[in-house]
């Protein structure tokens, strides 16, 4: 591959003294519109994003790159080929945690920015967060991951393999040839379902979903969505498909598959380095896909360094989502964060 | 639907006074073979049947049917319909599980059976047991629902509903009808990886496979099954398709899925009229499909209409599936219940 686009997003300004920069990173189907701003388009965290908010832009200057390998404006596996004036399909190489980390600081590089206040994401997100603080810590005073780990567990791998062959089952797909035809889109909406259920906890569905049909008083006995919950993944697999690219999808499940930080399998030595920075890291109680255990081993990797770290677990109903939906004591804590930091 | 066939095994003779009947439901992909017994192949819960085991056939009467609706011998979607001399496919009816109880009743009657000593099964299999329960209570003087719950929640329903949709989207699949061609064996096959993934729970993926790879010992960055967890799914899934029939697997998850014993949407007043039953109820500590607040729920209603009832969570690690595999406690526990009761 020679070159690629990085799509990004920043709002506020730099300082005069160049210290107020915060750099967000986005999950698996993300974008770098974090934020609504004058856009009238909401942004995929307008909850922690905006004036008042704790990613003030008013105090902050806020950058948010698409990542590499996405389909939403940076290069991809749905991007044009120059080489071959084709889409690259799979041919476009798999990209690493780091990979993607190293392409934003080319950006920052870019804007002029010398120092990072703080970087954070959740998800995925978060594993750019803690991969930057560890490729860059002389640069950058914070980091705030949420709702992730240090490495995607047996777990991850095995939801993201499941997902990933919804795709390659659909005849559509084609070995990920497939933009000259009908789209694989059967197989990305299932994938997008099997992920939504692990987003969501069971306590949350069950509030929300219960067992309550959606079309009929009584069940029909056909093999026809009939409950609630059947109708609202359709949907939400339905909608995705609109939105998003089968293989961009693949490639960035394998992006998360490999991310492993454990130096020599121990994060503590991974963390060694890190002896001047500061930490927030923030789980939520119902997130069983990146569970609260993850970010303890986080915590516990810094603390056995002395690196300075405050933990909170938010109890929420929302599972793992909760890092999108769930944010009035997100904010707070993150507020109170930054604004202890060294401006 | 005129007439249907029912596979069944038992084990033991029934005593002089018929006292000593213990009937064991099967879960989703179980058969009547419940015991090896002297055939040579494995039962399903060889760890829980046998001489010296709870369910010992040298004191106990034994009996298991393959459910209608499965595919090991009784009627189902993959038997010959008599009237057409084809395939059911999905002209087969969805039977509840309260159907398949009524059927095994008459099995018991066939047998000359008159009073169950106790009736157990886990997952589905524990749904028939609390079905049998509250539909015999007369001669049925106790009950072991074991890893299960009084309804199907909103995730069962959503994990069951996108293996389901795993099997549409096979195009051999053809609504149901395949017998004669090619079979829908990368639907079933996926839907048994998504179904097995919940069946284990986070910390037995995570001691068992870790992130270990399966054939090369770096990241070979293509998308292919590279770490052991996924080569262990992928050959679950195959194995399945070997012995398991697609719309089968549709039927039974729907079976799951109507599953809902609460009379008016509570379950203390469907437990009312069982009074002198005993239960033992039994949950695993790591099971998250099947997980303890559900059997909570039942030991609830019963304790709540004065029952007399057990119950214990076993600390495992192995999650649903621990019914089947981690039977040690399992087996003392039983045992210890079914010496308690009248023969």
């Amino acid at each position: 591959m020679n070159g690629f686009q990085l799509a990004y997003e920043t709002y506020g300004k730099l300082n005069g003294t160049g210290s107020n920069a915060i750099v967000i990173f986005h999950a698996l189907s993300g974008s770098s519109h974090v934020y609504q701003n004058k856009s009238g388009i909401g942004g995929w965290w307008d909850e922690m994003v905006g004036i008042g908010k704790p990613f003030d832009p008013s105090k902050y200057y806020i950058i948010c790159a698409n990542i590499l390998g996405s389909c939403y404006g940076s290069t991809g596996p749905s991007s044009i080929n120059p080489e071959t004036g084709e889409r690259y399909g799979l041919l476009f190489p798999i990209t690493t945690v780091n990979d993607i980390v190293k392409s934003i600081k080319l950006l920052i590089d870019y804007l002029g920015v010398n120092k990072i206040l703080s970087v954070s994401g959740g998800s995925l997100g978060g594993f750019q967060a803690l991969d930057w603080a560890v490729s860059y810590p002389q640069i950058t005073q914070s980091a705030i991951p949420i709702a992730t780990a240090s490495y995607a567990t047996t777990f991850n791998v095995a939801f993201n393999e499941v997902q990933r062959q919804a795709i390659y089952s659909d005849p559509n797909w084609n070995n990920g040839d497939y933009y000259k035809g009908e789209l694989p889109n059967l197989g990305l909406k299932l994938a997008r379902e099997i992920g939504h259920i692990t987003y969501l906890s069971e306590d949350s569905m069950k509030e929300r979903f219960g067992r309550v049909l959606r079309y009929n008083p009584e069940y029909v006995f056909q093999f026809k969505e009939e409950f609630e919950v059947e109708s609202y993944l359709q949907h939400k697999g339905t909608a995705f498909t609109k939105r998003f690219d089968a293989n961009t999808y693949l490639y960035i499940t394998k992006t998360i598959d490999y991310f492993d930080l454990r130096k020599e399998g121990d994060l503590a030595l991974t963390f060694y380095p890190l002896k001047k920075m500061k930490f927030l890291v923030v789980s939520f109680s119902s997130d069983w896909l990146y569970p609260t255990s993850q970010s303890k081993e986080i915590v516990y990797a810094l603390k056995s360094n002395g690196i300075e770290s405050s933990f909170v677990e938010i109890k929420t109903n929302y599972g793992h989502d909760s890092f999108l939906v769930e944010c009035d004591d997100l904010r707070v804590i993150v507020s109170n964060f930054l604004n202890n930091l060294i401006l």
